[in-house]
């Protein structure tokens, strides 16, 4: 693991989640800039003293130079948002796979140069995009690619949230202040924070391919550097539009993450706060509540559940479906096959990264429709 | 009453709302443009029969000409979009108060003459948007005049409906065939239909004042002349940003209105699908469910609630609000009074029709913001 | 109407109810027993001063006089519990058809007689249970009755209120004082107020027969002389068990009103605090909802709706639903005929009181299970 | 651990929910009765193969032959009830602490003597009543203890499931099977299962103590040897009552555990489907929705909570407090101290079996009220 030292929010759902289903051990990790931070860091981990580092690069050296039974075979990237690109490269570099934090990279550019290096490297790299491995996000997918919606026509997704509604970046909130910090959160605020989740559910979900769009961004709180709000148009492949509402200037919202995808036949709503129902309503009979766990679901919903219907789910497991997912993807590479089911990977990280980028350009141009760059479909 | 003969949903909506109260008594009516069909409604009605009348025409002469204490004293104008602006002239010319369905005219320049109609004939001109006089949505316009939010944000106002995802109109849905007839609804078909009560709810309850916007407006089913779906991004006076996504093909929606506030104090939440809750969420205390009829709320959601908490009070409940609130009006108004509250009036019209012709305009460019018209405020 | 003067909240609850439709008009009432207040009643809703009485018996003995065309019809009953009875004998006996509040009796051996009068009259009686008229309600009783449920093995029925959670009755609440006192309300408080209710929805919906119950009768605010809450286990014919909560001192809920009945092909659940949505539970298949309006529902569900689907509907409209019902049953009277649908009649009257009176011994009882008397079956 | 082989659903989740935390490393197992079992068991969980063991005994006899750092420090178990309480007892005289699944032994004789056990060996017992360790669940009780719901006078618990509304066990579902099977399960079935779980969580929250109870068991499927429904009056010790319902027959409900708590100045409700909203109803003042993560959580609550507001939490992550808690609790013993916060342990055992035995005893009854043993406070 290279990030997620003590007051690191994320890094600890990583473990937790890597734990749950008892398919990873943790080994190592440069878990701090600071080497004795990082030392104490892996030692309240119960890790060997030697293998806690203080840099990726240190980690990378020595891990390759142990012999293949013993050194760390995949890395967890849970750093501020600048550091996910060179610390992929580096351990792709060094014949690590590599699950990463999104966004990939900072740069669409430097995206594309990721992609050649997962491409040259022969190992796995996937994106942790965890709202797309709650089982019933898995139903959804699956319901729409079995023509039960008909054609999509329309797709409204919304993520809103009141934790930055006040400049707590001011007042030593580390978690705000690198994500208002143009330096390591990149071009954009809340779009690359949030709004980039909802892009990837939007595209997973409906099967749509976004080929422009239009954006309003804004920077809600005095003296913000990047965005903190936005609503972004979206015009898809097929005809079908959508609507896509990021915020985190919505006071006393916590993660109201919602997705709604029209078809001609039926529609889909799920909603991250009741992850455990998924509505599906058809044009001419009463909608239906499709519950994790409950009669009617695909196979693949049900390899992302792991408890009877009624034990609600929340995030930690969906957070571990990804690890759980990875894991059967590196047992199936090293067994030269390759796995039926996958965590969003390079390709997700092109469309993010385009998205933001996009985005970005069209919330401050007058212009209003923007084409969006045919990268990783 | 003008318009809702047989087969007309929203005339027995008026005439149960008026009848709710024993404020009103119907007493004479020009139902239908076929004079046996209108007296045919006067005779279910248990109207005397020469008081059922084939035009409103010869309505509103046969009445002017009775003695004052038996006269029609308000005329309810429930037909088709474009006969409203016509009726209502007439109506005003001859004396008689008004209270109209939306929208108020055909075009933005047909209501500014309709104002000076208005202003000319010294009577009232009350127009049905029902929503707003839902108790909560009363209240939630009084806290955020009080306050209690702090300075408005964001507004997030979506109206979406799935009557119109099939081709209705072509097989003799009336009203699908009048809604979908640029002849007969005007410029906009969603948008002028349901899109407007969002706008008006939205500068209702948040207090703001629409300056620009951007719409993306959509036909979505095939053959259609006026638009079923569409999303504008709203930019209000004070800086703050809104989103209004309205539609008439989300397969499976019945009346989907939902209207969230946001504050830097606090925000606000209210769905019409269960109308008897807002949500008021602080920022840093737990959010709170304000109920109809329940403790904590203003006299003014007081006076617009029938019953006590715990008997839900619904659409029919919120339409005699308007109703009883413009027979108060009336009384005043023949007191030579003022009322303290009032239905929407011209102003509000006169905001819609902008509303709708901006929309249109800006739907059609390539141009990304678009001035909204300072009228009505 | 009987009863219903100034302050007197289900009066204006019948009156609205009553014009929802244009099946009534108001000719007549003995509104207080106090002759200008009653008489200041009539004058505020527009009656004939003479028609206003200072007593029921001046009512009905004046009314009966008039000619057949001018008199009142129906008389509606919204008096303290206690007048219910005599009113409702001595309108049977002048000839007017009744409908009353519940309940229709103080004790059951009385209502053994007022069905007799109803018999000897050629009238008809009405009770005014508004629960029973909510679309959904008849859309349950109506799948029940198909058999969509199978056996039904088992019913919970609950009513929680927490406006009597403080003795309100002893600072001058006057709903409140009339129905903590023996001589107004009759032997049970708070089961004679809502546990009546409860039942009644319980068997109607159900379609199951009580034969036995067991129950626990509080008085939880020190000082009242009747029941403030309790719980009742119940022993239906076929087998089947039930439990039946209700309670007026549950701090801070409303009218928690909820019914849940489990067959063993498929459930269903029911809350008046929402009351357009009906949760259908199949064995074996996803939950459905059906809602006022929307698709699947039976023809008597549709009949019992106003409006299309996503205007929601409350206990006005659901009171409404009872007085067109009633209206419906006296036009087929008039004509010699039998209306198909019916609101309750003398044997629900019958078989509450026998619930109240055995609910109030059972609970006195250290016996567990008492016999349900057979009547009104 | 013992118990918890190939196809048991509870035994994974215990090595989930321990794992979680990184509090625990699972170091040896009796998984089947068959050794071979055992062993696959064992090597699938990454197990060392001479710590797989063929049963219990053979395990506590090896362990604790081992040096103290390397041998085993915590039994988990997990088996079918009847083994709960020999394993137990083993366990602890060999020195090992216990975190046993309910029910704690097969009687409440049985129940007093584990706790002689307990108490002679020194060692910690702990129960997993998984329900009592949401975070909400922790901010109900610590509310009531607080005082904030004044005087408590009324609790209302319900358990329902529909997954035993078919005889399912007759078809070979292992789950079933030994639920319904009297020298497996216990006196009781629904009752044993999940009653005691909704005893615990109402007594724990609402902090009163049962005194006498009134109840009806039923056994609906035909031919069942236990209880599969039933609901309990209660009587407390401060002269409050409850209803308890649970029922395993309620098709289409899946584990609808839910709790009210009424006091004179508030009251609470909470839903395990909806785990991390807990409602809060004052007296005078509008509810309030209290979130897992939210503001104006007490200390205990939050240190049950993992993850940031609106990132929603589980049953595995409840489950997980437990043994987050218990291993903290061993931390303390092992240094002689004592933890704050514990599980449930033998107290709440002999409580649940009081339960159990009382609750079948009276089901039996024709006699109303039952007094209950005054064990475990």
């Amino acid at each position: 693991m290279v990030g997620g030292g003590e007051g690191a929010f994320i890094g600890a759902v990583h473990r937790s989640a890597a734990a749950l289903d008892g398919d990873y051990t943790l080994v190592c990790g440069a878990f701090a800039s600071d080497a004795i931070r990082s030392r104490q860091a892996g030692i309240a981990l119960d890790l060997e003293p030697e293998r806690s580092y203080s840099s990726y690069e240190a980690m990378f050296a020595a891990e390759a130079a142990m012999p293949a039974e013993e050194r760390m075979e995949v890395v967890a990237i849970v750093t501020p948002n600048h550091l996910h690109s060179p610390v992929a490269r580096a351990a792709l570099q060094h014949g690590f796979h590599v699950l990463s934090d999104k966004p990939a990279t900072l740069s669409l550019a430097e995206c594309l140069t990721l992609r050649d290096v997962v491409a040259a490297s022969g190992r796995l790299y996937g994106l942790t995009h965890p709202y797309s491995a709650y089982p019933l996000v898995v139903e959804a997918a699956e319901r729409v690619r079995a023509g039960e919606l008909g054609t999509i026509r329309k797709v409204i997704v919304e993520y809103t949230q009141g934790w930055l509604a006040e400049p707590i970046e001011r007042s030593g909130q580390k978690q705000a202040a690198w994500r208002s910090d143009p330096k390591k959160a990149g071009a954009s605020g809340c779009m690359g924070d949030i709004g980039v989740h909802a892009f990837q559910l939007a595209e997973l979900v409906s099967g749509l391919t976004t080929t422009q769009l239009c954006a309003d961004l804004n920077r809600v709180v005095p003296g913000r550097a990047l965005d903190d709000d936005g609503t972004v148009l979206l015009r898809f492949a097929n005809g079908a539009t959508g609507t896509l509402i990021a915020s985190q200037i919505c006071t006393g919202d916590e993660n109201d993450f919602r997705l709604r995808v029209y078809g001609d036949s039926a529609s889909l709503e799920w909603n991250q706060q009741a992850p455990n129902t998924l509505l599906l309503k058809p044009a001419h009979s009463p909608m239906q509540q499709l519950r994790t766990g409950g009669p009617a679901l695909s196979a693949p919903a049900q390899a992302h559940t792991r408890l009877p219907s009624g034990h609600p789910e929340g995030y930690l497991e969906a957070f571990a479906n990804l690890y759980r997912t990875f894991a059967a993807q590196v047992r199936a590479h090293s067994e030269g096959a390759t796995a039926a089911h996958t965590v969003p990977g390079i390709d997700a990280a092109l469309r993010g990264m385009a998205f933001i980028e996009t985005v970005v350009a069209a919330g401050k141009s007058e212009q209003k429709w923007h084409p969006f760059p045919e990268v990783g479909t």
